[in-house]
């Protein structure tokens, strides 16, 4: 069965979305642990991260630093924080968190509970900055 | 002042090394979340990952999938986390972590504390993996 990430890809669950390549999709975490928290995908559905082929994870790092410094330029923070995890769903992503503080970075802990329309301004916000 | 990462890449201060390549470093976490607790960090002294330059940039990320299947290899775990914070040392550095549980990836939480033969053992361990 297709994971949430290829079915958020896929446009048969919403999301809100930032940008997309070739091979990854950016979009909001829905239980973002800061505002501005977002999930970059790789669209190849692959369980762990260091088990991606070379050229589709060096797009995702790279895809990674363009968002991460849209978040930078948008979302004010100290500094945009990077995590991989993958324990809860298995399909690989990489979590681009805006962050001030170390417990910023705790994960499950939803610092800023985001509307449904805070989550869409800001995904748009990020998304613009992209360009 | 060099940061205490450029002081360990230079020599100045012992570490338990991992590896290296032209413009990033390997070396143990002494206060390893869990054994093969691993910082790649680019030679370039740059606080923030995402002002790192591009090429730089994506050289970190593909050593550290190197590094990091190389831990995934000898080391028991479920997979190896990724992890760049860097609010305590003004160096970007990209933590790998290899994880069996969520709070594995606890910020600052000393899971498996190493002696220094262990960390110098699994170092040896992990570089061989490199190949």
């Amino acid at each position: 069965m297709a994971s949430i990430f290829s079915r958020i890809i896929a446009g048969e669950i919403p999301c809100y979305k930032v940008g997309e390549t070739e091979s990854c999709f950016a979009f909001m975490d829905i239980r973002p642990m800061r505002r501005g928290h977002t999930l970059v995908v790789p669209k190849t559905e692959v369980d762990k991260i260091m088990d991606l082929p070379e050229q589709e994870y060096a797009d995702l790092m790279a895809f990674s630093r363009i968002v991460g410094q849209a978040i930078e330029a948008t979302i004010p923070c100290n500094r945009v924080g990077m995590m991989v995890v993958g324990l809860e769903v298995p399909h690989a992503h990489v979590h681009l968190i805006p962050i001030a503080r170390m417990k910023d970075m705790q994960l499950g802990v939803a610092h800023e509970p985001q509307s449904n329309e805070e989550l869409a301004a800001t995904a748009a916000t990020i998304a613009a900055a992209i360009g």
